[in-house]
């Protein structure tokens, strides 16, 4: 027994097997067979290695984002003059990724809480009370019908706001001079890199002077809007007008195996809801982008507000950071997977030679041998004809 | 030698190699096998290829999000009417994908920074100045006890907030009638689409009347508040009164081998933080959601705010976009690695076959061939007796 | 021609092929041979399996997460005192997950739209209204040169902030000792889990005493503001004056094959863009955090605002949740994979008996068997030799 497990034990370790093989010589079937492996060779090496760097592990970023708007617009309203700076224009005010820059507004000054009647807007005309119903859900009627307006008179924020028509050109149209500042970190937690869009050529002085050129100054953070806007596809002036939405993207794609200072930042900018310049309104609607909100005070005791209907440029600033770099598991799995698809060229080659070529008979008696007689009839002779072959 | 390296070259391309194999006729040991390969067969054709679509390379989206809440409440406290519209109630305002309905609330109106006596909550009773520590931490102490109230005095903005008692019912019951408009645009980069959830058949003329419901408008892109908190398991009332957050999913999970008419959004929605509905409130502490802001305003040259304790809804919309599209290296792979699970149950077979079958010697016999007397005596007429063979 | 598809088929189902091998008997080969493939068979079963947990399927969590500051501050500003609250220098309100909270600040109180002069930079001096172009870009000027300062006359909030000189120490320096309450929930849609950072040991009674300390309370949801700061390498003082950004990262890494219980947050604070510790300023350019916003109100009928400079600690929580659990896909996927490597080892080892090997033309003589006179002349007793060996 145990010479029986010493023997096996020895016979795994000393003894090891390796497929026997027919060396075919048959030009043709080589040929193809041969170009079928170097295909599957190259592509392995080519676009598995080289292109798509399957020997890599892939991480993705974890990142954070700081924004800063800078300029002032002014604006001569009936007479008033006003200036209008960042702290205005933005929402919210803290340098989000994302955030709205004002660029038109429809103001409603100083309502409070008080009976008035509804707009007209061709809809809602009144000739009588009764046609006031009292307590209707979109809108809390008191239950008269105010002759002046032949509307309902409602309780609300008094006066109503009339966004009826949409200031054109639009008030803030200098917006597009304004300039935003990106800063962006990025984390590869996986390989412990830290890294941010401020890279090793963009100093304090750059950043002072610089302004964001896809050509001539591809890696400045400092962006006019107006470049923006229309590098995303839109016309500023439409924008402006009715408002929109534009995605910035900050595409990290980083081979770490090279230095880091080849990882770098690339900007790319684009309409997020179409662009409003394709005439397809009815596939794509609600163009546009809008929001109310209200400054609050109080005056002589009563609170009142500033309702301001803002048209703007919705600014979403999205981070797609990648990194790659060398790793045995990858690099393994792609090999074992290489030499699997090897497998599936050497059954292709198999076929063309057992089915297509002339001969085909011939090879298969090379490559098969039969246990002829099934399983009725293993005699010992059969079964040691081929052990006792090399000692013939 | 150079015509060595030319034979080794003819004979790599005119001559190419292929296993010889033993046919083995044994019912027993084939049908299993059979059925172990047809098994792996099955399982990378209907599992790998057609279930998990093994051969797509898959992108996620990076995605944007615009809501807008509609809807107006009526409230009547102490004889005060008042109108509460989206900008009273939403926080922030701008239409983020993160946001916050207000729906109940504790107002303290005319807060200025003043010294006034804690509110007693219990535990904070003092009968002498000796109890008010000056300069404690949390609180701001003057060092003096207030008899009125019998707690100390303060460092605040007065009078101090009594938020002991949560309004109920929930001031903005109403509440449950607003709508949100949610508009969501992904873009899978590594395919070069866009896609919003208006989809094709989602026009400006059905948004204006539609009403989401998961049966019947599963696309439309407009919410009930009370459906959305329904539908995540709470119940309106309770939610509103004490506040809560709900994640709304936009699901996206496009096959774009397939028209991109077939990508839409499905929408889920689920509580974040429990539901508060099953009983195990130890489980799940914290529960409810409540922020504090303040509306500031200078009356009499004294700078004045309205703290408001904010209860709401908090919604949170998270987008999960998945694209597969057909690609070769990921079906190539996936061969691969089946035809390396194919290997493998080659070797179960071969264990079958050479371990289990009673006439397994026989079949030894057949399969492998030894250099018999080892390294020692490789002797010419043995290599010589499997070559001259064929000619034999 | 039906007997003939019977005999395929029958062939097909009851004979098998079975690869035909030779047992090469060289102990140094063998040896070699056997150690590469058991490293092979280690690895995939340590590395992959064991520890890369290639047995698994990943999913990605989808997650919300809602913060809240605690914590009061007192300043007493030129006899002024004054107490901050939340409401007052957390900014957004509503608790989002990337926030700021302010612990310096320039107040312009008072701010209305009027002319003014120009804040002297040292670059801005002018001695006549020549100097003074009215209509520049970025100030609007009124085409006045004021004597008194020496500065051109714009139009603008007036006065204009002086933000020439940071307060140091910061105004609310106590702000070290605010606490941040993270509440986390997370979602594996894939497998179905919903997880919350409030775990199972996380009670309402531990929450009310406990803060986070990553030895003695790693699960504490509530963080003290300076440990915060600490840890991710800023000095309080520094930040607090300048303000700066700092990530909280949420790490989550479920291993779901083991009980739920153990899928525990890990927290991790890093500065965001340099702790502004080491030297390398110009590396690191625009370290800092600050932003504007105002506080509106109306005095006497006119538009007043309160312009805040505020200089704070950016908060971005970012969660990172990862969950694996067993899947039969990956599993096949990396035993295919395995497998493949299997064959590398066997060409190896191939190579090495072939070409390294002193006896190798003995060991290739009874690995390959030719078809001695290629394509030519095939001829039938050739063929017939193989197959009639066993009836020899």
């Amino acid at each position: 027994m145990k010479s029986q497990i010493k023997r096996t034990f020895s016979n795994f370790f000393f003894e090891y097997e390796t497929p026997r093989q027919v060396l075919v010589r048959n030009k043709r079937v080589a040929v193809v067979c041969r170009i079928i492996q170097m295909g599957v060779l190259a592509y392995i090496i080519g676009w598995v290695f080289m292109y798509e760097k399957g020997y890599q592990i892939v991480d993705i970023a974890i990142s954070s984002i700081f924004t800063k708007m800078k300029g002032v617009s002014f604006t001569n309203i009936s007479e008033k003059e006003r200036i209008w700076d960042a702290a205005d224009y933005v929402f919210p005010e803290q340098g989000d990724s994302s955030f709205v820059v004002m660029t038109n507004y429809i103001a409603t000054v100083g309502q409070k809480q008080d009976k008035c009647p509804e707009l007209p807007d061709g809809k809602n005309k009144c000739t009588s009370d009764a046609h006031c119903d009292e307590g209707k859900y979109k809108r809390h009627m008191t239950g008269r019908c105010i002759n002046d307006t032949s509307t309902c008179e409602i309780y609300s924020w008094c006066p109503v706001e009339d966004d009826r028509k949409i200031p054109d050109p639009p008030v803030l149209l200098t917006a597009e001079n304004y300039t935003l500042f990106i800063k962006n970190s990025i984390t590869f937690r996986q390989f412990n890199v830290v890294r941010s869009n401020l890279v090793e050529s963009v100093n304090q002085s750059y950043i002072n002077t610089c302004l964001y050129h896809p050509k001539t100054d591809p890696l400045c953070p400092i962006f006019r809007l107006g470049d923006i806007v229309e590098r995303s596809g839109f016309s500023f002036s439409e924008i402006a007008r009715v408002g929109g939405a534009i995605g910035v993207l900050i595409d990290w794609d980083c081979n770490l195996d090279l230095s880091i200072r080849h990882c770098k930042p690339k900007y790319e900018f684009y309409g997020l809801y179409g662009t409003g310049k394709n005439e397809d309104k009815e596939e794509k609607p609600s163009l546009g982008y809008n929001f109310r909100y209200a400054k609050y005070y109080v005056e002589n005791g009563v609170e009142k507000r500033t309702l301001m209907k803002v048209f703007g440029v919705r600014i979403d600033i999205i981070v797609h950071g990648r990194a790659g770099k060398f790793d045995i598991i990858p690099t393994l799995t792609a090999i074992g997977s290489g030499v699997g698809i090897f497998g599936v060229a050497t059954v292709v080659c198999d076929m063309l030679l057992l089915y297509l070529v002339s001969k085909r008979d011939f090879y298969k008696n090379m490559k098969f041998k039969h246990t002829e007689i099934g399983e009725e009839k293993p005699t010992l002779p059969q079964s040691k004809t081929e052990r006792d072959l090399p000692k013939e």
